[in-house]
């Protein structure tokens, strides 16, 4: 059972008239309370051709590696948002530059978007989200300890536009397994 | 007041252990009720040249004219939002192409999406949420009467990159007025 948010009565999931999806409708204030996808953004962050990743201290995926990357918030920009998971996650400083990769991930209703940026320094640290902080080369890449799909994606986007000498932008999707 | 969908008890705004920003939080469940950015997603449907627009028969900004968009749904892509939105609002099929432009419209939480797409013919009608469809050339797109700036920036990088004979991926964002 659910309530609405609006005035806490029961509500019922119906298609709505004119609507052609079920949405929680509240018949006692008229409130259509509908769900969304949200946006994941993130960034893939440099320092001379090495890449820093974060090991995740929290669930889902705990040990395991990933870029720097959280649910967009409120009131902030794409933009905005992958310079602030940077600095919440990893303590770093960049300078966020293009979007590189945006992959739909349906079946957990979330779009993932990375941003190329560069470390303006190395003043890097673990945060409370994250157990470790680190840059690594292709070769020393914890390929198979990495969080997420997109991440690694994501990664083996990046290694390989930086050897054909030109960053695109790639999208793409990831369905459940 | 606010009150919890899971519980239906009265929720508080507060910021909780571990986060930096309030959010509604029930004591009751403990559940923790995240608001974040929706994403609007449509195409740009070019015909040999001439793109296709809408004059929205909904508000906001009644009579006036966008490109076909609509708020992602959960369970979809990005590309299936854009392809889905462009029928609903033309009744016209499309080829999606490349995402073409991403902006972000912090004072209403939303990211717009556009992805460049290719009418397979010219079967295109009014739908419930559209007064009239048509196709147009530049020098006829009714700039004064276009619904969103997010969908006249899209509208004028088009038309220039297209004269540039290159399209490419346009970001930014739009402030409050």
């Amino acid at each position: 059972m659910r309530f609405c948010p609006n005035c806490g009565a029961a509500v019922v999931k119906r298609v709505p008239p004119g609507d052609s999806l079920p949405r929680y409708v509240c018949d006692s204030c008229g409130d259509i309370h509908y769900q969304n996808p949200k946006l994941v953004v993130g960034t893939v962050p440099e320092w001379d051709g090495r890449l820093l990743l974060c090991r995740r201290a929290i669930e889902p995926r705990y040990g395991y590696w990933t870029l720097p990357a959280g649910f967009m918030e409120n009131d902030e920009t794409t933009a905005q948002a992958a310079l602030r998971e940077t600095l919440e996650e990893t303590g770093a400083q960049v300078e966020v530059a293009a979007p590189f990769s945006m992959i739909s991930v349906p079946h957990v209703n979330q779009v993932h978007l990375f941003y190329r940026a560069r470390l303006l320094d190395l003043e890097f640290r673990s945060g409370a989200e994250s157990l470790e902080v680190a840059l690594f080369e292709e070769a020393r890449v914890p390929w198979r300890e990495i969080a997420f799909r997109t991440v690694g994606l994501t990664l083996r986007h990046w290694f390989a536009d930086r050897r054909n000498g030109a960053f695109g932008f790639h999208t793409g999707d990831v369905a459940a397994r």
